[in-house]
């Protein structure tokens, strides 16, 4: 068998190659969705049509590796993931969350306790509640320690997708990127870094909901950048949006010690990981309000304005060095695997 | 650190270990839940008041081995699962289902493409629909193969809980009982059974919206008999209830394969897993329209009364052997790993 044939950590790993094999295996499994979002749409979850609202829902496993990294640890992330994708859709107020957790056979109960403690805090912050759940245990060697996966449901009575750009409409990112995917890389190759590189991880849902108080309508289109980073999301905006999104790089908050870290491992921010984080896009009359809501929360001072949509180059992302213009290219994956 | 400090298999095999565990772990996750079924509860899934209906969801992961066995495959399994988990709770409409696969590095696509396969034709079987999914990837050596979750939601004008047992009520199983255990449990150790040994996975949403619309609200409990058999659901009910309940031994439907694979393993067909399977309590007025309902029904031409609530002995399960009673223990947990 070829390697063409048999997966690969590519595939798990956010960008194109992911998306290439979700399209050819797994699309199929959903049927048409009326008047919501379904499989197809490959959004953040899915809006199905109940009455006169939509519930919202959404599911991510988190495989992360190590398990506790700075910041946080894989049960803060379990939660913040499925909040935070929830929130991408416009449904802010989680109704109830499950919790399957998959352990292997010999993991010390004191650390499964101190992983439920966090899911415990992260729920306390985002009003999540755990309402049903499941658990199994493989034997010794059959899964490295634990798994977890979440899935979520909310009403919401507005649904945001992430395909409803328009060219002049406004990019916010509602922080510093980066921070998630450097912090468990730099502590997974023991890198020393100065400084103080810690993971984003939170649930943002009501930053998210301040967003959205004060921009109404105009904000049209919502993502976490989670694997593939920021990067991955503007794409997907572009592609999904028909529109050419222009990123001001100069404008992009990045925290010093990211930036180092990225310098020292050749990798650029913009793909990495954020575990706390959304890109919102709002139409341009709305833009500055929209940011000053976000900055007036604390999970989002340091929210930027980082570029705008264009009617040229549909589909496609430039970045405007300040010297000059670049197409940035889809990766094909997040560079490290096991990153949440 | 001492076994009691560690996670064990018997924390996962649907016994009294794995419900201790939760217990003392996770059900401290679960915040109340107003007019619902919450994490409290224990039940098959939750129910969360929307309106005038409920949101009933549930989640379950999947990590049988060997992933394809007679009769089915852990594809099947997973949407089966989940379908019939939001049946036990009276939501016989999937709305929407969520698709989580953790997949091993170097995985063959082919194999994938199979399962996705049987996902789909239980999804036809049922009415389901993916509406969204997650993609992880491990690598070579960190989880055994593949590992499924499917989490689904569902919206119902009455839910039915397993805690509605009453002195005088009657007990249905709607088939034969420990096909799916025992068949992977032969083909797992290779035994050589006559006959036709075959996992009896399937979803059974439609068989119980028949048993539904026949009894109405006579119907007053429904559990799958998965991982600790029908034995664990019965005390499950017994419990929940505050009911004794008798078991009449003659009237179980036990498959012939299924009953010389007991007799040759030492194991009761009433503790060994089901996958296509419900234990219903209903009012005794109503028991014989409810069998005829099932028994009408391709999926329910072996359903059977099996025994009856009592007022005796509240919480335990009495098996009437026919030539005197006995007490039904709980079981730590179901007698082998993975079964699911
Ligand atoms: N196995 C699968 N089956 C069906 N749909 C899938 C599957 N895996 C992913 N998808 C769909 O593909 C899209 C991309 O999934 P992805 O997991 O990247 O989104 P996300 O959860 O927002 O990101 P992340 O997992 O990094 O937090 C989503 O619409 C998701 O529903
Ligand atoms: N990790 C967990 N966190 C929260 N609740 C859990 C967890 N594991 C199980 N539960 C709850 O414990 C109860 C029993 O779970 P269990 O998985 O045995 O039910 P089931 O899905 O009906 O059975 P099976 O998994 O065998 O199909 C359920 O109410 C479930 O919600
Ligand atoms: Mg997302
Ligand atoms: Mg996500
Ligand atoms: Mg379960
Ligand atoms: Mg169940
Ligand atoms: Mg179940
Ligand atoms: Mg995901």
């Amino acid at each position: 068998m070829s390697a063409a044939d048999r997966v690969g950590l590519r595939h798990g790993a956010g960008g194109r190659a992911m998306r290439r094999l979700i399209e050819e295996v797994f699309l199929g499994l959903g049927g048409p969705v009326e008047d919501g979002v379904g499989l197809a749409a490959m959004d953040d979850g899915a809006a199905i049509r109940v009455g006169d609202q939509w519930v919202v829902m959404t599911t991510d496993s988190h495989v992360v590796h190590p398990r506790f990294f700075p910041g946080g640890d894989i049960g803060r992330l379990s939660i913040s993931g499925c909040v935070n994708d929830l929130a991408m859709m416009g449904a802010t107020e989680p109704l109830g969350l499950t919790c399957a957790v998959i352990i292997e056979e010999g993991f010390p109960r004191e650390e499964l306790e101190r992983i439920r403690d966090s899911m415990q805090q992260a729920c306390r912050e985002s009003g999540a509640n755990i309402v049903t759940g499941d658990t199994k245990v493989m034997g010794k060697g059959e899964v490295d320690g634990i798994v977890l996966n979440t899935a979520g449901f909310a009403v919401t009575r507005r649904v945001v997708t992430d395909a409803g750009l328009r060219a002049g409409d406004k990019l916010i990112v509602t922080g510093a990127i980066g921070d998630h995917g450097m912090a468990v890389m730099t502590r997974r190759h023991g890198l020393d870094i100065e400084g103080d590189l810690r993971s984003d991880v939170a649930p943002i849902n009501r930053l998210v909901r301040a967003a959205l108080d004060a921009g109404g309508d105009d904000v049209v289109a919502m993502k976490d950048p989670t694997r593939g980073g920021v990067a991955s999301v503007l794409h997907e905006f572009a592609e999904k949006g028909k529109v050419g999104v222009v990123v001001d790089e100069q404008s992009l908050p990045v925290h010093a010690e990211v930036r180092a870290a990225g310098e020292m491992l050749g990798i650029d921010p913009l793909v990495v990981a954020n575990e706390g984080k959304a890109v919102i896009g709002v139409r341009a009359g709305s833009a500055e309000k929209v940011l000053a809501a976000l900055r007036a929360h604390p999970l989002g001072r340091e929210a930027a304005i980082i570029g705008a949509a264009v009617a040229e180059r549909p589909g496609q992302v430039i970045v405007d060095t300040g010297f000059g213009r670049r197409l940035l290219a889809e990766i094909e994956g997040e560079p490290l695997p096991r990153i949440c």
